[in-house]
């Protein structure tokens, strides 16, 4: 099935939903998915992992006339997206880590232009990203299979991304996985809402704040674990994105475009990076607890030099960096105002 | 201060110990160490980070002739080891990610020929290094700040390796760290010892089984994360390697080797991986606990594709396979035997 977002700007979430939503492809449409997808628990580490086996066969690095997730244009080989324009587009994933009934996979892609990037997007297209994010997190929440929904985007080959064009991705697992598990234990630990806490004591500390407007702040926390690991955080108490304001949901496209812009400019190239959003769980006993916000895990550790995750962060779990957060903090922000 | 193991096959700890144990180097002969540790508390994750902030400045892939892991030669430029040849040589890390008296980083050189590997290591060679891992284990484990020793290995630039000369290194740190953490975890899930449980389990199934001698058995876990992902386990329930007979470190020595070399001719390349030695604590609530174990973590899914770890993996803690266990193993388990 493909579902196309016609979106508009500070669409409320009834014009967004049905808008420009097509009809169902016939079944001659529907790519064939032959994957399967299996879950198996991991004894030692406490965690599941998932298998899904036609993987291998993903499409790779394809030339740009080839690239499945540009528009279908007419008398031109079929893509992903069978329309000639369009501006966000939600797809499931045809390489699927969950299939329903037992979770999803979707693909966003961001803009029916083949370059560009989350930063580069105009603020009105990054606003509508916000609303798709908003729709997609309410109706795959709403499942009775689905405990947590995960947006994220990878960026860059040095992050296993096999698609250059413009998009981020989203999976809905049946069960909760062991990152939004921590912070809510998180939560438990520190008897009140964690991130709340955090970001106050980074606003008041503000060596590490590196990004400010009205709704949302922006900082490189006090342990980061990458050199340039940076969280953006709705000021007020949000546990998910429908319970932000139209006015937050523009703030938090402003504070996601002015970091990712910093971070381009940060070294003068394009930066790659692990996004996650996270949100309440939609499901489970988590289910309604939590503060959205945004996580950037970025691997360059300098303009050429990547971390890797090796013996101490995969043996041990303790991850080792040679950069203190307030240093790059202080970089960080200057990039941040060099590219606004 | 440098130690040089001039180690015997079979040597029992009391010969290891002092063993060609050179006198400690003048203060002019040790590096000067200008780096600073610091440990902070990531509360969201609920783990610590580790600030190893001269790092940055590591040797990254010397050309051979300038190989610090090389003895130093007459006549030649000094290298880690001030001795024109060796066995094994272990010595403290000169961009410590650790530091006394707060943990402790040291490199173990596997031999003083540039090349080769753990598994071009003569069997003599690997018995002894065995003994190396043990004495290294009792010393630093002895110590009051040191809570968890852990002995790994990455191998490949795919991991991140910046020296090529056979080595490894060992990790003494001032706390539990969460690997280990979870693998205690398990142990009270599943009431006893989780290695021996699942390693039970392995063996009833059979078909992730990919090597077996006396003492020990090598598997692919049920639920790997890794595509080739191997854990050599000691049949007989010893928390670390202090408690093994020297048969069992003789037959530890040979399973390593085994899978070493069945991983290299598996697709008939240097194979990458993270090798993880998991042992008892020596400090704090779980002193004593656990079942020695070495994991593997190789990178490669096929011959030229790496796993990488992006959105659910570093965002949502949950691993995503391409491959089933049962099919790495089968592989894997007739590369062993070709390989031997």
């Amino acid at each position: 099935m493909v579902w196309l977002g016609r979106i508009l700007a500070g669409a409320c979430p009834e014009r967004l939903v049905g808008a420009g939503r097509p009809a169902p492809l016939t079944d001659a449409q529907v790519p064939t998915r032959t994957g399967m997808s299996e879950l198996r628990y991991h004894e030692l580490r406490g965690e599941q992992v998932v298998y899904a086996i036609d993987r291998q066969e993903r499409t790779f690095l394809p030339a740009a006339e080839h690239c499945p997730l540009c528009p279908t244009r007419p008398g031109g080989e079929p893509t992903e997206i069978p329309a000639p324009a369009f501006e966000i587009a939600v797809f499931e994933n045809r390489f699927p880590a969950f299939a329903s009934p037992h979770g999803a996979a979707e693909v966003v892609v961001y803009t029916d232009s083949h370059t560009g990037s989350l930063g580069t997007l105009t603020h009105e297209r990054a606003q509508a990203l916000m609303w798709v994010w908003r729709h997609r997190y309410a109706e795959l929440g709403a499942r009775a299979d689905v405990e947590y929904v995960f947006i994220f985007e990878n960026r860059g080959v040095e992050v296993g991304v096999t698609l250059h064009h413009p998009h981020g991705q989203i999976y809905a697992y049946p069960f909760l996985p062991p990152v939004p598990a921590a912070e809510l234990a998180a939560d438990a630990r520190l008897g009140g809402c964690a991130v709340c806490e955090l970001s106050a004591r980074e606003l008041s500390d503000g060596r590490r704040v590196v990004y400010e407007n009205k709704h949302v702040v922006v900082h490189v926390p006090y342990a980061a674990r990458w050199a340039y690991e940076a969280h953006v955080v709705m000021r007020a108490h949000r546990t998910d994105l429908l319970e932000c304001e139209p006015a937050e949901l523009d703030a938090l496209a402003a504070g996601l475009q002015a970091l990712v812009r910093g971070y381009d400019a940060l070294f003068d190239r394009v930066f790659p990076y692990v996004m996650a959003v996270h949100q309440a769980p939609t499901g489970g006993a988590g289910r309604g607890r939590g503060h959205v916000h945004v996580e950037f895990y970025p691997p360059l550790r300098t303009a050429e030099k990547l971390k890797y995750l090796a013996g101490s962060e995969q043996g041990a779990g303790t991850f080792i960096s040679d950069t203190l957060p307030e240093e790059s903090a202080l970089a960080l922000r200057a990039a941040i105002g060099d590219a606004t």
